[in-house]
């Protein structure tokens, strides 16, 4: 089974945008709230976005799954206050939901958190242990996404490693459920979105977790870090010596059995070092689509997001680490899947 | 000739320190200015530092010429007001010519600016461009240390492609040095420094350079990218196809006639995608010694910064490219270099 565990809804009605500009611009001219209700999208909408988007990708590369999430820029937790980003939060997965419930056997959600920067972070990291436990319990959802910068370029909150996080990683071990870490937006002129603040981000937190003792605390926690893990596999000799100059322990036992790393790299090359320096079972399936590269790569005549073409012709995985990355993993790393799968299976009657 | 493009004097004596905490104190509690002359270091003392340090180890990797400038931490742009920048750009480099000066064949001087964050950028930036002029002209220097980041730490100043940058470049273009991009400290505690924030600018600047005409306006302007350009060869495929997405020209005259990387990547895998991925005249042999990492890698028994044996083992580099990028490059990056060599080895007889 291909699973792809880093799929966006890039491609929703242009209704969800509007709606969201209408909330965002209400706040700031008078602080007043849209109601999630004004929201109209159809299901024949839902269907033709994703027949003519991501599932004719997915029919075309042979992927049988996706985790699909709201699309991750648009997330924009600096916007209005802490009601402005759980309304938001709310519209967005109810969305993937529904996306979810009219392809049951195609896609499995993940959600958006409904954080907040500055004085906001607390009470808003409290509200989005609420809002993980409904999308799981209620949704069928089986991950979130977690931004370790609200404050979308700035890099003003606190490492994802600070105790004002603990409510919901207590409800991410109590859910079983994983967080991929995923910046949104960068408002910030200097810090370009998708190839810059994202893989800053990435390479960020994965050093938050390398200097903390997070996962002593947590040892049931798990982490998803996109896009190859940022600068890091590539930067792997760099981060062995650092700790093993600090006097810790081996990325191993630090860190690799908590985080993982998603294969949304573009190139072959790339994917060789990511797979030849990470151990297999650390490497999740991924192609972050449909997100920020969407062209054809002239070298290949495939999408450069086409990362199953690009695995496919790496000969050094062998058959047992290229199924545990192409699916195995994936149904490790989110402890819920193979149930929402199982209960789809049975309602589709296959 | 083997050529470090990018060696810090992480090793200078402590006197250095105690000055620079006495001026960030004095102006902190009273806006009081430290004289230069306040620092005593002996000759003596400069030696025992060098020869201990980065000598030695120069001498035992068989590196001829370092490329030598102030510790890239310590530069530490958001302390005080300009004037704080200044004197300190000043008491570092001149710190800095006096090691050229007592080894004259192996270290030459790439000089600290006396950038500020804030309403003093555009001063800060004309000043920088007195004192690059200052240290090429007087003391021999051969390039500068550009930090994009004068925050430290939460990316507040424009991209480099900003305007505000364009009388620094002007001055560089003139003296015809390029500048090594480099952030210093990061007072922010989500971002680690080494192996987060430097990692982190280098692929944001990347990035700035990639969506600008900057080098249109300066076609001679030259810029090194260090620690292997961040994330930036492990994700070139995301790039390529961003920048096809957007319609911009490829890579290659985009930037490349103008943008550099230098070889501090700490493991074997690291170094071969770097070399396999950007075209050998873009690379330049560098250690970053003394610096991030200092201890022995035991998978190899030699010391993670230890490019030189690490580059000296990947196979595939041929014999002109592994020319260009241990020397060759260097020698035609930093185009001052030639010269300095000359007349420092006409001084000394050689």
């Amino acid at each position: 089974m291909l699973i792809d565990c880093h799929g966006h809804f890039t491609t929703a009605p242009p209704a969800l945008g509007e709606w969201r500009e209408r909330q965002i611009r209400a706040f700031e001219e008078s602080g007043a709230r849209i109601s999630p209700d004004e929201l109209r999208i159809s299901d024949d909408e839902l269907r033709t976005a994703i027949e003519q988007g991501q599932l004719k990708l997915q029919r075309e590369r042979g992927v049988d799954i996706a985790l699909f999430s709201p699309g991750a820029g648009k997330m924009a937790h600096h916007y209005g206050d802490a009601d402005t980003s759980l309304s938001w939060a709310h519209v967005s997965n109810d969305l993937i939901s529904r996306v979810c419930g009219l392809f049951p056997d195609r896609f499995v959600g993940v959600c958006q958190l409904p954080q907040s920067p500055g004085d906001a972070l607390a009470l808003s990291v409290r509200r989005s242990a609420v809002e993980l436990e409904r999308c799981v319990e209620e949704l069928g959802f089986v991950g979130c996404l977690l931004n370790p910068d609200p404050s979308d370029g700035y890099y003003e909150a606190p490492p994802l490693t600070d105790r004002v996080y603990y409510p919901l990683y207590e409800k991410m071990v109590e859910l079983d459920v994983p967080a991929m870490i995923h910046v949104a937006m960068s408002r910030n002129p200097s810090l370009q979105g998708t190839c810059a603040h994202y893989l800053a981000g990435d390479t960020a937190v994965f050093m938050q977790l390398c200097l903390s003792d997070l996962f002593t605390d947590f040892p049931t926690l798990r982490f998803i870090i996109p896009h190859g893990g940022g600068a890091v596999p590539y930067h792997w000799g760099r981060y062995r010596g650092v700790m093993q100059d600090q006097g810790r322990p081996p990325l191993e036992e630090l860190v690799l059995r908590n985080v993982f790393f998603d294969t949304c790299v573009y190139h072959k090359r790339g994917l060789e070092l990511l797979t030849d320096v990470i151990p297999a079972r650390n490497i999740l399936f991924a192609s972050e689509m449909i997100g920020a590269v969407r062209g054809v790569d002239p070298e290949t005549g495939h999408r450069f997001d086409d990362t199953k073409y690009l695995l496919d012709s790496i000969e050094s995985l062998s058959e047992d680490d290229r199924r545990a990355v192409y699916g195995g993993n994936a149904l490790r790393v989110f402890g819920r899947l193979e149930g929402v799968l199982r209960e789809a299976a049975k309602e589709s009657g296959n």
